[in-house]
This record gives structure tokens, C-alpha cells and sequence, in this order.
């Protein structure tokens, strides 16, 4: 159900022609009735913004927060594509306006691929009527599938609010260390709210979710996370609507980072006794995109001189006296020196899935976790010949 | 020859037995005659700073910068050893200089390798006369082989100053993101020189060459480089002996991109028109470090839309419509859009392994270009277990 399982809302997905395998790529997010209602997104702050992020910025604001719908496609980002690109994002949003009969600016636009390639606009915009015909409330499941890349799974979640639900789906495999928004994720709500409120929840929501996932230290071009409410269960807390949508962008970050291009483990990286938060998550960040840590844990090796390395390096206030690091809650050093430890529980960990490494300075009672993954010879097969 | 090309040194390698392998791990260069001479250093910057780089220090301002060798060893770092690791690089050098008769302030010392782990110090002491033993005007290569870690080649260079010589070794192939010093390296000159005139040199010497290499952005906690001048050759002009040792230092740091872990392009990295040189430094090197622009050059792939992107997300000044970026030479994107180029020189130059590749910001007149290599397989297998 994901984006359809909020009272009020439809959903559809199918190919159009736009990914060379055949594969669906166009995929629709829409009120049931056709009604506007209120919606609000962040975006990337990357500057080579992408032309789905200006139109549907511009959108927003010239509608004042009221949407309809959310067209999305795969397979092109269009990005760097000059006048072009914005008169081809306009072209899919004015396409599916007059197949609802709306006003332009009461859709959005999202898309997602290959950077610097013009959109095949029309074989888009031909697919457009067909996407639009088939919506329907099971059609969540095809939308989340349409947005897919390099994703090997699609990523859907429902975060039952009590009283109201928030429903979601999302796409991103690389180029993920979001920056005030994620890949693209589109967000769907039967709680009533206005366009602040629900802007305020993503904010709250993406804080600690997408915004603190890092796959490979590369900020998207088109991040985009759209969130809109159809209000048919009445108004609700603003606190339990952000504590939903955080709950759903929590599950939609991490079921990303299990799906990271060829990463072979999903990795809790927390620093912990830093002099403030924020010196926590520069560490983290530093360590979660460190190469040689990486390969390390693809390794399954608990090689923490690398990670004290990093931490020594990468300008926060550090003390070799006062670092420990422990992998899966299991000291192996402190004082930046080697402990006797439990090694079979250690290596037992760093075989797992899912690998808790919590390096502590010692300064402090800053603290921070970035979700990350290893870096594996799929990955590089996966980036290495794309254009 | 290399570091016993300049008149008054010698130089020596030997397998004393720290690395298991049986390969050589004990280099020494000194003054050929035992006295002791003008030397200065730059180190790391990483707060997790390895012992011998603290010892070397230490020992640098007892001595006001008089040395009589240097002890270097591969195979263990003697980084995050604590007390201990102090003790162990005191000892390295109190060996050499009770082989030679001099102060023990007057040796330098000098560790690569794993990071971590207790230093093998009996073998090493134990190994020391022999080493001492053999020194030559001949040794040069031994001591530039024993040195290596993961490097496939040793890295010398000679330059002729005109009327003087500057020699030096070098070894790094990975943890290389040096910040004011690099991976180890020895020079030596026969110039006359006070140490703050050898300091000024190697200052200005790596700012151009070790400081702007970047193989994986990771800055190594033994980063070192030494310059001893004998003085055999007479004073020198200052800028004379700055241009040599910039020289020597430029030979060694594109040495070691060469032989960069994995490696298969050696890189160059430019941005033009920044606002600032600091700006294009930043954009540079940030472009250098993103793992999908490297998958890219190891795929031979003139993907510019991720070093657009990379660009657009690294917090510099920039606008897509005044971006270009070109593949030796040749101009692929202006506005940030694809233009018509000639591709056939396109897909040969990213055949090679040298690759220019120039992104113009369009800015200002700031530049800077950035030493760096593709992401392999092979950079991976080298990295996922070695504690």
C-alpha cells in the first residue's frame, strides 16, 4: 500500500519507453478525488540543482503549498540540461495537469538517473495518459517499482500514527549522503495539516534519517523528499504527525542503506564523548567515508587503527589518551591502544549484516550515528562505466 | 644513488625480520663521515600522531636541528602503541647512535606500516649494527626498498641544482592525503644551509607536490618528510635550493601516484576559475575523493555530470551556467550542458593512464590542481584485511 495507504490517496506506475530495458519508469502519486491539498518538500542544497527541483520548488510556492499530484520518473535525472530540462520538467507536469484537468503548478516533479543526458520528453509525455488511467489505490506497490535505478528492491513503508497514517515510498542505491533532503521519497498523509506543519515535520523527519545516511559521500543532484496530506482524518498532534513521519523516513533511509549498491553490510558508525554533537557527526561522517575503514569492514576486519586515524584527522578536538572503540559492543581498545578483548565475539559481529561500532573520545558528551555501508568490488562495477 | 647522490652521505637496506615475509624493513641514511649536519622536517597533522614522528620532533628541537641519520623501518608503524611505542622509538635511535657514537638526539626516526599493533623492537635493536654495518655511498637503493609497504617500485629522485645536489626517497601508496608532509620521505643536499633554511625549502616544497597528492583522502598519522644538507657543496642561493628540493619533491609525489595502491590512471585534477585558489583547491580535491567519479575513470568513462555534481555540492562558489569541463583538452560540457566535441580524442585520452581533466567554474581566476587515481578492484583487495 505504502503511498496509497493514507486515506485519500492513488498511485500507478508503467513503463513508458524512457530505460532502454524495458523496465517501468514513470510513476504517479495523486489525490483520489483530484483535489488539491497540502503538500511541502525539502530538497538538495547541492547548486547543480537539477530542473525537477526548480519547477517543483517554484511549483509549491506558486500554489501555495496545495498539490495534486507528484509525477516521477526513472531513468534520466535530468540534470544538467539547461533550458531544456526545464522546459521538459514543465512539459511532464503540464502533461498530467491537463490529463486531471488541474492547474500546472498543482504538480510536482521528480526524477531520477543519468546526469547530462537531454529527456526523451517525448515518450514521457505520451506515456503520461496511460500512468494517469490506471491509478488506483493498489497501485502503490508499481509506483515504488517505477522509481527504481540501481535499487534491487523497491523501498515502501506505513507508520500507523494513531489515529491518521503516513505512507511513503523511496528510491536510492549511490550518490547518497543527502544534505537536508534524500533521493527521491514521496510522502503521503490522511492527517490534516498545512503546508508549515507539514514542512516542519519533514525537517523534524529527515534530520535524523536521511539526512544522517552516507552510502558514498556524494550529494544528489535531485534529492527530493515530497510530503502531502489529504486531511480525510481530520487534524491531528503536530508532535504524533512528526513523530510518524520521522518513524517513516527512519525505515525509508534504512532500508536504502541495506540496498546500497553492492554493500555486503549496513553500518551503525557512532562517535560518542565529542565535544559537541556536531563535532560527533563530523567524525562520523569522516570515518563512514574513509576508504581504507570501508574496505575494512567489507573485510570483516575490526581494524580500529584506521577509524582512530580518521578521528586524528579530520580537524575535530582529539586525544589519543581518551579514544576507545568498540565493534558490537565489545571494546578493542583504549587510550588508542590494543585490549585484551573477547576476539571470537568480535569476529563473530564483524561477519554479521549489520555491524555497531561506537568509537568514544573522551571530550565530551557529544554523540552522533551516520548509517554507511562497505565498499565492495560491486560497487566499482557498478560506477564504472554508466554515461 | 638518490638520497647518496648529494656529497657526504651513505646510505643502507636490510631484512632485519619485521615483516614476516622476509622482505627488507630496516633503512638507514646518514652522514657519510658520522658528523652531524643541518636538518628539518614537516610532519603530519593528524592528532593521532604516530611515536617515531613525536620522537623525531622532539628530537629535531633538542639537537637545534643538527642530525647524524636517519633510522626508518616498514612493516609496523609504531601508531596508537602509546607508552610503549615512545619507549620503541627511542630505542631504535639510541641503537644507531651507539653504533655511531653520537647523541642519540642527533638520530631521526623514521615507521610504516600497520597501525596498532606493539613494535617487533628486540628484532629491530638486534638489527641495527648490521645495518649501521653496511652503510655505503652505494646503499641508496637498498634503504629506498626497505622502506615499502604496499608500493611495487621504490621511489628516488636526483636533481642537479646547479652546483648542488638534492637526492631523496620516498615510499606511500595508500592512507595518502598528505597535509603539510606526506607518507615518508628522506632528502638529502650537499648545499650549505641553516635549518630554517631547509625548512623554508621543504615548506615550500610540499605545498606543491605531497600536499596536493590525494590517492584516498586519508592522512596517515606517521606522514614524514626529512632533509639533511651536508654542506659539501657550499652555500647556495636560497631559491636555487627552494626549486631543487620542489623539484625533488614533485618527482616523488608523482612517483607515488603512480604506484598508488590498485591504481590504474594517474590523475590530474584542475579547477580553473574559482573565486579563490582556496576554492579550487576545495573543489578539487573534493572531486578527487568522490569514489563515483574515480569508478568512472577506472572505467575509462568521461562522466563529467558527477564532477558536476561533486562541484555543485562541495560548498565553493559556483553556478551550472558558467561551468565547462574538459578531457584532455577537449571540451565536453559548457553551461553545464553536453556539447558537440570530438570524441574519438575523448575516448582515447581516458584509454590512457594520464588523464587532464580541467573543470572551468567560471568564477574568478582562482586555481588548483589536484594529484590523484582511479578506484579498483585491486585498491579493495589491497585494503579489506591487513590487522
Amino acid at each position: 500500500m505504502s503511498v496509497t495507504a493514507a486515506a485519500g490517496f492513488v498511485a500507478a506506475g508503467i513503463a513508458a519507453g524512457i530505460k532502454a530495458s524495458g523496465n517501468p519508469d514513470l510513476s504517479l502519486v495523486a489525490t483520489a478525488d483530484g483535489s488539491a491539498v497540502a503538500a511541502a518538500g525539502v530538497f538538495t542544497r547541492n547548486k547543480m540543482t537539477a530542473a525537477p527541483v526548480i519547477v517543483t520548488r517554484s511549483h509549491l510556492e506558486s500554489s501555495a503549498g496545495q498539490a495534486v499530484a507528484v509525477v516521477l520518473n526513472s531513468g534520466n535525472a535530468n540534470a544538467a540540461t539547461g533550458e531544456q530540462g526545464l522546459a521538459d520538467a514543465e512539459a511532464m507536469c503540464a502533461a498530467v495537469a491537463t490529463e486531471l484537468d488541474v492547474a500546472v503548478d498543482q504538480i510536482l516533479v521528480c526524477s531520477t538517473g543519468l546526469i547530462g543526458i537531454p529527456m526523451p520528453i517525448d515518450v514521457i509525455v505520451a506515456g503520461v495518459p496511460a500512468l494517469v488511467a490506471v491509478r488506483s489505490v493498489d497501485g502503490a506497490q508499481d509506483a515504488a517499482t517505477a522509481i527504481m535505478t540501481t535499487d534491487t528492491r523497491a523501498k515502501q513503508v506505513v507508520i500507523d500514527g494513531g489515529g491518521f497514517t503516513v505512507g511513503g515510498m523511496a528510491k536510492g542505491a549511490a550518490m547518497l549522503s543527502p544534505n537536508m533532503a534524500t533521493m527521491l521519497a514521496v510522502l503521503t498523509t490522511d492527517a490534516e495539516a498545512t503546508p508549515e506543519q507539514l514542512k516542519a515535520a519533514l525537517v523534524h523527519g529527515v534530520a535524523e534519517s536521511f539526512n544522517v545516511l552516507d552510502v558514498d559521500g556524494c550529494t544528489s543532484t535531485n534529492d527530493t523528499v515530497l510530503l502531502l496530506a489529504s486531511g480525510l482524518a481530520g487534524p491531528v498532534d503536530q508532535a504524533a504527525l512528526e513523530s510518524a513521519v520521522a518513524d517513516a523516513c527512519a525505515s525509508l533511509a534504512f532500508q536504502m542503506c541495506s540496498d546500497a549498491e553492492g554493500a555486503t553490510k549496513v553500518v551503525r558508525m557512532t562517535v560518542t564523548g565529542a565535544a559537541t554533537d556536531a563535532e560527533a557527526l563530523v567524525g562520523a561522517r569522516y570515518v563512514s567515508r574513509s576508504n581504507l575503514v570501508k574496505c575494512s569492514w567489507y573485510g570483516c576486519d575490526p581494524y580500529w587503527g584506521r577509524i582512530a586515524s580518521d578521528l586524528g584527522s579530520c580537524g575535530i578536538e582529539f586525544d589519543p589518551d581518551t579514544l576507545s572503540v568498540s565493534y558490537g559492543g565489545v571494546t578493542v581498545c583504549r587510550a588508542a591502544v590494543d585490549v585484551d578483548h573477547d576476539s571470537a565475539t568480535v569476529v563473530a559481529h564483524m561477519a554479521g549484516r549489520n555491524l555497531e561500532i561506537v568509537a568514544d573520545l573522551g571530550q565530551g558528551t557529544g554523540r552522533a550515528t551516520i548509517l554507511t555501508n562497505d565498499l565492495t568490488h560491486a560497487y566499482i562495477d557498478e560506477n564504472m562505466g554508466t554515461s
